[in-house]
């Protein structure tokens, strides 16, 4: 799929098939991921690919915006490790471009996927760190459940004039 | 370019071609940003696109990591609006994706691109919210230069095995 088209046609998939997602197409997703830039090349993010029924289903759990989280065969747990930093606080952003990746990989490779947020809200972030056992160090930033479109996501268009200035507000 | 190909060999680039940039161009880069996903679809963000040479050196001269800036034909600053969450602190997510939008769609587009960052570091976002004349609740998040690559910019591997967790940590 042309990058253009991709990135103007991405959906917020939230139902899936029960089709599984193929590991080809997760290392795919999880390369695109990691091509992200980050402040001083960091690269200060981890991925926990999730796919034990009972896990999603605990995930699913922690916040009312996850329902889909406990349908999808796999998802993808981003996480942020501030400890290498050079620049603090700069890793919300460089996990951020990491998750959009995945969302246009995952498009790109017929899949659809979904952002669902955790950082900075303190009870998922919680949740999250004693559900999958992270290090005390390591912040979840959001969960990416991932699986075959259920039906078909036609394009939004989101273009809005007035949020566009020019050299000063 | 194809969406993948563009994910993988998506690189930094700070030194640009005299060119201009062709307005049609940072229209698409624009409605790339804009088709970001935002938590509760918020879409709480704007973007100055700055042509005057002054405002490209003062900004310039606001970090040490923008020595680039003065040289571009255009940069577009990325800001956000917290007043308009109803998910408190997700909008510097959400201007990230808009942002790795931005520096994909660029490149897909033969130009080259950087994010540089500005929040949360106070003294950045001090400096741009003075430059730009931000109303005081409007977050610079980042800025991104943009203009033909100067030169060719090899892809560069970053895939990590390491980075790479199942079920739990």
């Amino acid at each position: 799929m042309e990058t253009l088209e991709a990135i103007l046609t991405r959906r917020s998939v939230r139902r899936y098939t029960d089709q599984d997602v193929p590991e080809e197409l997760i290392q795919k997703i999880l390369a695109a991921a990691m091509s992200a830039p980050s402040a001083g090349n960091e690269q200060p993010w981890h991925f926990i690919v999730v796919h034990k029924k009972e896990l999603l289903e605990a995930a699913s759990g922690i916040s009312p915006y996850m329902p889909m989280v406990k349908d999808a065969p796999v998802a993808i747990l981003v996480c942020g490790d501030p400890s290498v930093e050079k620049f603090p606080g700069f890793w919300v952003e460089d996990c951020s471009a990491a998750i959009q990746n995945m969302l246009l990989a995952a498009h790109a490779l017929g899949l659809g996927a979904v952002w669902t947020g955790i950082y900075p809200k303190q009870e998922y972030v919680d949740g999250f760190k004693a559900l999958f056992k992270l290090p005390e160090r390591i912040m979840p930033l959001g969960l990416v459940p991932l699986g075959y479109p259920a039906h078909p996501y036609p394009r939004k268009d989101r273009f809005n004039a007035e949020r566009i200035h020019y050299n000063d507000w």
